[in-house]
C-alpha cells in the first residue's frame, strides 16, 4: 500500500525534526536546525521516499538518504544566501541564517549540513547512496559557480547542474536503499533528470525569471506541460506502481508556490 | 618493505598533483586545486600512508582514503580564511584564496573540496571511511565554531576537535582500508589520538600561543615531549612494524616549521 505525498511529507518532517545531530557540533547545533525548521515544500525527500515504496522499499528505511538529499539542498541555501554570494537577508519569510546568527556561525553551519548529510547518507551499509550524493553536490556546486560568474550561456546545462543535479540524486539514492539493480536503473534516471527539468521551468514560470525570460510565459507553461508528459512516459516505461510518483508529477506541473 | 615518510609524501603529492576532480566543477576546478598546491607539509595523509603500510595494506590503495583526509584539512582552511571567519589574506606565504579568486569562488571551492573529499572516501567498497571522514569533519567544524565564538574555556578540549579528530580519522581511514578487524583497532585509536595532541603542542610551541600562554615555554616543551613518549608507548603496544611512524613521532616532536 503506497502512501500519498502528503503522509511521506509528514514522514519527513517528523524525522528531520527528531534529527540526532553530531554532539561535537555544541552550539553550533542551533543554526543548524534553524534553516532546516523553515518549513520548506519537501519536494526533493518525498521524491526520494516515493520512489523508495515504488520499488520495493519501506519508506521509513529511505528516510535517511532522504533526509541526507534535503540536508544538501539546505546547506547550499544557507551558503547561497550569505553576503558574499546572493546576499539575500530573507528565506521563507524569515530572517536567513547569517542574519540570525552571524556569517561566520551560518557560514560553519553550512559545512555542518554537507557533512551531516553524508553522515547519513553513509549509515547505509552501501557507499553508493552517499556516492550519488557527492556527485550531485558537486554539480550543483558547479552550477552555482556558473551562476555566479555569469558563465551560464547555456541555461538548460546551467539548470541540470543547480537544480537537476539534486533532484536526479533523490531518485538515485532511493534505487540504491531499494537495492534495485544497476541493469534497472537507467529508465528511473531518465525519471529522476526530467523531474529536475519540470521543477525548473515551473519555478520560473512562478518567479518570470529564467525560461519566461527567454521565452515567454505561454511558451514556457507550454515547455512545462510537455516536461510533466514526459515524465509521465518515463514512469509508464517502468515496471512497478508509480501511482503516486505520478501524483507528484502532477502536483509539480500545477504548482502555484 | 616499508617507505620512509619522505618517500611517502611524494607518493601525497603526485596523487593530488594528477587528482582528476569532478568535470561538473567547469571553471571552478582552479581554485579547488590552488589551495591543496600550496606545498603544506602533508601530515595528515603521510600518516595515513603510513598506518596502512603498517597495517598491510599497500600505500597506492590508501592515497584516495589519504587525500581525503587533506581535501577536509584543504576545505577548513579555505573557510577559515573567510573574511567572515580569521579574514586571513595569505596563507603558506601566498594570498588565501578568497585574495585570489575573490570571497564567493572561494567560498565555493570550500565545498566543492569537502565533497570531493568524500567523493574520494567512497571510491571504496566499505562505507566505514566516509563515515570517519564526516565524523572528524564534523568534530572540526565543532571546534571552530566554539573557537570563533570563544566558547574556548577547555583548550585540551578544544583541540581535541579543531585538530584532533582530522589526525585521528588519519588513522582511522587507513585501518579500514587495511582491513584491520574492529577489535584490533582501538591501540592504534589510542595512538592517532596522542598524534593528534602532540601536533597541536608544538604548533604552540612553534606559534608562542596556547599551550604556551596557559603554560610557558618550557613546561609546554616538557608536554611535548611526554605527549611524544606517549604516541611512542602506544605504537609499543602495536603488533606490526611501526618503525616508520614511530619516525613520524619523532620527527613531529622536533619540527620546527
Amino acid at each position: 500500500m503506497l502512501r500519498h505525498p502528503d503522509e511521506l511529507r509528514e514522514l519527513v518532517e517528523g524525522y528531520l525534526g527528531e534529527l540526532a545531530f553530531t554532539p561535537e557540533l555544541g552550539a553550533l547545533e542551533e543554526a543548524v536546525r534553524y534553516p532546516l525548521d523553515s518549513g520548506g515544500k519537501r519536494v526533493r525527500p518525498v521524491i526520494a521516499l516515493a520512489v523508495g515504496e515504488a520499488a520495493g522499499a519501506a519508506a521509513e528505511h529511505v528516510l535517511p538518504a532522504a533526509a541526507a538529499v534535503e540536508l544538501v539542498h539546505t546547506f547550499s541555501l544557507v551558503h547561497d544566501d550569505l553576503p558574499a554570494l546572493d546576499d539575500d537577508d530573507e528565506r521563507r519569510g524569515r530572517p536567513s541564517a547569517h542574519v540570525a546568527f552571524g556569517e561566520a556561525t551560518a557560514l560553519l553551519a553550512g559545512d555542518a549540513l554537507l557533512a551531516e548529510a553524508f553522515r547519513l547518507a553513509l549509515s547505509y551499509p552501501t557507499p553508493m547512496v552517499g556516492r550519488e550524493l557527492a556527485q550531485a553536490t558537486l554539480g550543483m556546486i558547479g552550477g552555482q559557480h556558473r551562476d555566479v560568474t555569469g558563465d551560464s550561456g547555456d541555461l538548460a546545462a546551467l539548470h541540470r547542474l543547480k537544480t537537476g543535479a539534486l533532484f536526479s540524486a533523490s531518485v538515485r539514492v532511493a534505487l540504491w536503499v531499494a537495492e534495485v539493480p544497476e541493469g534497472e536503473q537507467p529508465a528511473w534516471h531518465a525519471f529522476g533528470d526530467e523531474l529536475g527539468l519540470l521543477f525548473q521551468i515551473v519555478d520560473d514560470l512562478l518567479d518570470g525569471d529564467g525560461y519566461v525570460e527567454r521565452h515567454g510565459e505561454a511558451e514556457t507553461r507550454l515547455l512545462a506541460d510537455q516536461s510533466a508528459a514526459r515524465a509521465q512516459a518515463r514512469l509508464d516505461e517502468i515496471t512497478a506502481d508509480t501511482s503516486v510518483l505520478a501524483e507528484i508529477v502532477a502536483s509539480l506541473a500545477a504548482r502555484t508556490a
